[in-house]
């Protein structure tokens, strides 16, 4: 199998499971028992707590940690708008669900929600937040990377503007972080979530970074785990592992990025010049190094992963979260992509364990399997496939 | 290492261990993607939903997977207080605090919340309940069996009460589950917390069961994952360790059950004969298999088990939960215990894996602790300890 899902979820690195295993074996406390046990568990929770920090050079007490990106994300969204009297959330068309549907859970009960629009980019224009931000706004959420087109936002120029007005800036960097380099401090990022199994931990573990001084409230209330904003007893084995896998993309930061860059620039230069009637959707430019998106013309691109499935290649048509709902991609409608360009589209997202020989055999086989399904295509006369 | 504290935490099966590491190596798909990885792993989760429902004769449509136990817990508390016009919730003193907790802010809001008494063996009185329930009861929430003195509550009075008046009934059964059979059907049981790393499954992955036709409203919003209900990525290898330590426990329950009563029995006849001035406590009849829970007159529990740590077992004095903000026991204190006899307090919980050899290693280094303890003890002279 050739699996090129990695914006889904990642293969776990071997070295990461091998920091799991005691913890799953013979370390089995509950980090909060003050036997030896529990010792063990809170020390190792504590030394995954400084390698996550270190990612993103934050201060290991500024590291919250939770089940996963969503609740990442929902902590913020849910926390903020319970701790604070202002009534104003902006965030973007080009979110993960993770971020609009808390929102539009909070639009329900009264909160002011704006949704900032993106380009055909995917991408924010920061002037347009500076036109909507206000004393009332109680925080900005904008995406890192997009987890579809692999749109990288401009952050630095958006975190300035709420860095100006003293209003949190929250970034959903799920697809970012362990890719390409992020400094919390450096960017002025005020709260950011992250998810383990993007980044080849284990899945089912998250963190979110709480800037020193930001106030967010608890959601989960119970046993006072993690200084009491999220109660419940510590998955031991999980935290060590996303601290390891932490750890290993920081010390590999500029190899991997190189090694992903590199072969996700053979993908797109392939398909962009042996299949004809193919774009490549999102920044050209800023994008995360993992990701290549593409509008097949005349093809559906269910049809397609279904097909290279088939063929044993595992591509995703976007979101995996959303492919429940059998709805079209948002972030593609937000970047006035018609319906025929969402349909075509399919979303190759690569990992450092990916190699050359794979990402040609995906690109002979793609050729003929989008050759196979235009042969049969209802746009067949429309775009005169036959001559290409 | 002699470990007594599976009340705070469980070794994980070998078996269970050995069932997630094909989801911790190669089969790493998310699973809500469409290809081959992704069906494996939603197939793997489907399996084990059936094995959690089944350890407590629920349909698997009503198990929703949640990060444990605690959020299963402020999933039902929030849930219930957001999708209902009604405003009381009845619950016990007795509760743990991933239920107190959450009370407690809903009680910010406006939420009425009675609080049951318990006796002094920390059991609550069904006709209390009765008397209170009422028209605008939203729902009730009495734990199975506590988490500190094993008391196991009159689980099918209360379930009648709130049947007759068509409340929702939610226990806590984190402790309970896996260790006793539960029959949720039988039992007329509307919501039910389970935690997997209490019965030797793997910690951060629990259950709510949810009765057909109970309504919950949703806490964590995003891909839409668990019919809606809870959205973020599965965390499948440790969803696959719960439904196998379920499956475990079920195939099990009558020798397990005897295993531990056995074992039980025979530390607390050995204790309260061989140790001069010490009460079990909580109901001696009907408590959990694996709970001996104690108070030594004149003696700091905290010592005790740190001495105990320092001899090579682990023990532990209450809650593990709420360990980190070593406040007194609540559950002690409902039960009308003096500061003096809940200082006293040990609690040392059992698994299958214990065997007689290590419960005779307990008892005589116990009695030669709390001798050594007494002989220091401030209260040296109050209860002539010098005698015994």
């Amino acid at each position: 199998m050739i699996y090129l899902d990695n914006a889904a979820s990642t293969r776990i690195h071997d070295d990461v499971l091998d920091s799991m295993l005691p913890y799953l074996k013979e370390h089995y406390g509950n980090a909060s028992s003050i036997h030896r046990y529990g010792r063990l568990a809170h020390r190792a929770i504590e030394k995954a707590r400084r390698q996550i920090a270190s990612l993103i050079n934050a201060d290991p007490s500024e590291i919250l940690i939770t089940s996963g990106g969503t609740e990442s994300n929902n902590t913020v969204l849910r926390g903020i708008a319970q701790s604070d009297t202002c009534n104003q959330i902006i965030t973007s068309l080009a979110e993960h669900d993770a971020v609009l549907e808390p929102c539009m859970r909070l639009a329900k009960t009264g909160m002011n929600i704006i949704y900032l629009k993106v380009d055909k980019l995917g991408a924010v224009n920061p002037s347009d937040l500076k036109d909507c931000i206000s004393k009332n706004t109680c925080l900005v959420s904008i995406m890192f990377g997009n987890n579809e087109v692999g749109t990288i936002q401009r952050i630095p120029e958006i975190a300035k503007i709420c860095n100006e007005q003293k209003i949190p800036f929250h970034t959903d960097a799920v697809q970012a972080v362990g890719k390409i380099p992020i400094n919390v401090k450096e960017l002025g990022i005020d709260l950011l979530s992250v998810s383990s199994h993007k980044l080849h931990g284990p899945k089912g573990i998250g963190a979110l970074y709480i800037k020193d001084g930001i106030k967010i409230d608890p959601v989960m209330f119970g046993g006072g785990q993690e200084h009491g904003l999220r109660s419940g007893t510590e998955n031991v084995a999980n935290i060590v592992g996303f601290g390891k896998a932490c750890e290993i993309a920081e010390n590999n930061m500029a190899k991997n990025m190189s090694h992903m860059t590199k072969l996700c620039d053979l993908l797109v230069d392939k398909i962009l010049h042996e299949i004809p009637k193919v774009t490549l959707n999102g920044d050209p430019k800023s994008r995360l190094p993992n990701n290549a998106h593409f509008t097949f013309l005349g093809v559906n691109g269910e049809d397609l992963i279904i097909k290279l499935d088939e063929h044993g290649i595992a591509a995703s048509t976007g979101s995996a979260c959303s492919v429940n709902t059998q709805k079209a991609s948002h972030v593609l409608q937000a970047m006035g992509f018609s319906h025929e360009q969402i349909t075509g589209s399919l979303r190759l997202t690569l990992c450092v364990f990916n190699n050359k020989q794979e990402i040609e055999q995906t690109v002979t086989l793609l050729k003929s399997i989008v050759q196979e399904l235009r042969a049969v295509s209802p746009f067949k006369a429309k775009y005169s496939f036959d001559d290409v």
